[in-house]
């Protein structure tokens, strides 16, 4: 019953688009609040100031390295609700916890920033990142079985299912290698966006896109002649 | 006739909802600043890592439970400014005062974190989103009465009091019980928001969002075919 | 001729609002971040915490008092960018000077509740305030010249001027009180955006509004009609 | 293969503009942070209050500063995607570099407000500002290359190239002058924002303009005659 009531609906992407980017947008920007101005003692020294800013450059790669994480994630998210016809409270529920994830993130990162040779920091923020992964790709099958506008844009789940392993398993490799070698472990880190730089599509995905913006140009053209 | 004037407009929901999720969305996003980097003294410890993060768990279970509080609200407010055709300037300075009540919480959120064994910390908590559940009763209440596009969407204001009061009722609860035992007091906090996962609707509100869905549907192919 | 250029447009509202929606909303939830955990030497004593919070007061009122401020303002923004029928490059650097004065007002409110009894940093509050109404009238002024969207809505500038002198003029006055009664100023500043709950319109602005309405029901059913 | 992908689309801009207006507004906002309030043995001195005050007005110019080129680059920012008809991975991805940029910009911010007298902190602020404007005009040559609406405001390469080089020139040449002459470097970075408060247009842009302002008041007065 309660299921019942979670698919109550429609509810418009609007506002769950409108919140989502914004939460996206302060957890990019937040994360640099980590790099904080070093204590100099003699405040005009270049050498100095070199010194405490060659100190920083973990800092800077965690804040990278999470940027286009998030970045990648945000991308991606906005692929799978512009598949949605409408949302749902459970839609905005799976939504809510993969935000909550989303907004996590600048704790591991500082943390890794901070310890970069603590095997535990570096373990952890794979573990973030893999409970992330997860929470996406439950958001994605939701959208997939409960609220696609097109139904020619179903995947089967288990195929579905195998493509969105990618992430998880990667950041549980990453995770576990922490505790062998620390280097490999940022490594597989590093690579795991490189997959998701563009979002998993069925193979059918361009055609239809084709098709979407051929719509676009009528209507736009549509437009034009109505205002004429 | 102050009153007169605050119900002027017709004033459109675009910026009222734009800024209520801006507020939303930093509100539960800088919930986790409250999280700090520990101080290691042998920095590549995971021994005295994982002894420092475990110190960090009440705070991530207030931040935690705050941002679920957060989200819930922010669930029921989309709910409720969805019903309304437009917005006044009371219905701007009611909400701004909701919005107040949001932007607070991180406050006491950090205090409960902090000093979870502290009877006060515990009650202030419950006594702040005792306020904000007032706040929104009272925005619901003023839609309800004055901005529903929908005259069907009306419900009489003593079944809509009865209802509205199970969360202020709660978390009045909590608070009180927060001096006879914290955590008694800290389950009714977890268990409150459950009861508004999905907001409160009138009995009929399925048959009418069924409506709504398949006016959106018609509205969708009538542009499609417009623009062929 | 750089005046010429910077009347270039037209330009959407659309990213404008946007911006300064976001700026807003950060500003208000900003504040709160000066309200910090005090340190207790028994974390489990209500008395202690009590005593702690009782010395937070003055930041608690400051922070009221700048959060109603600037939820103010963002009324009043809204207000007169809904006046206008497009925006302009010279519009939008003075939107963005009124921005960069709603940006500054966390740090004169963070001194004001750390330093209340400070002649200084309650001056400083209404001086702050003071500049931030004097950019808003920039703003308002501007758009009553050159970008109405109906000509119906022009107010010659004499009697603009008079009336929108009001907040300037008040803090001003609060300013120059802090030097001989901190108190009094204080009551200027907290009744001072009591006048402004509501933007100031034009006499037959209630007139317009309702016309703006009918168009928008008309709108609004005309679109019903086409779906059907 | 991979610029086939990254091409694919099309993407709706709404997102794109959502997330980034959410970080230029972030940005922009939490410059002020750096802004700390000074402590004060007598609390109540406006003396002393005065001297402290006087202290941050090193942070004060370098916040208004990037204040300043931050809202250069979104105004210029909103001008290069209005000219675009949709989006595209590629664009995603390079606006998220771009935005990356932005994001940095609060760190050398705080460093030049700390150490205005360090040539490093002088010249690495220059720097950071010198990599921002690479990657927009690596974004506004992707979308005049990729993604123009309006075939007619199609800039060959080369002399949008030369033009939109001044503003990477001039900020490497402050960057270098930092370690000659700070003033000359902080006057450079002073003055460079000045090219670039109304973008770059085609020498034809006011006409096109028009002719966009024409479309837009024949689509709005359609609308209107349609409600009728």
């Amino acid at each position: 019953m309660l299921t019942d009531i979670l698919r109550r609906g429609p509810l418009t992407r609007a506002r769950l688009e409108a919140f989502s980017d914004g939460v996206f947008a302060i957890v990019v920007t937040l994360l640099v609040l980590e790099l904080r101005v070093p204590h100099l003692h003699l405040g005009s020294s270049p050498q100095e100031l070199a010194h405490e800013l060659r100190a920083i450059v973990p800092k800077l790669l965690s804040w990278a390295v999470s940027f286009f994480v998030v970045v990648k994630f945000w991308v991606n998210h906005s692929y799978i609700l512009s598949l949605a016809r409408c949302a749902s409270y459970a839609c905005f529920w799976i939504n809510a916890l993969f935000l909550m994830g989303q907004a996590f993130i600048p704790f591991p990162t500082a943390l890794l920033g901070e310890y970069p040779g603590n095997p535990l920091a570096v373990s952890f923020f794979g573990a973030t990142l893999l409970v992330c992964c997860l929470l996406f790709v439950w958001l994605h099958h939701y959208v997939n079985a409960h609220l696609l506008r097109d139904a020619d844009q179903y995947v089967p789940s288990r195929p579905l299912l195998l493509r969105s392993l990618v992430g998880p398993v990667c950041y549980a490799l990453g995770a576990a290698l922490a505790w062998v070698s620390i280097p490999l472990s940022l490594a597989v880190y590093l690579f795991t966006p490189l997959f998701f730089v563009v979002p998993l599509q069925p193979h059918r995905g361009h055609a239809v896109a084709e098709g979407i913006i051929e719509q676009e140009e009528m209507r736009y053209h549509a437009g034009l002649h109505h205002a004429h």
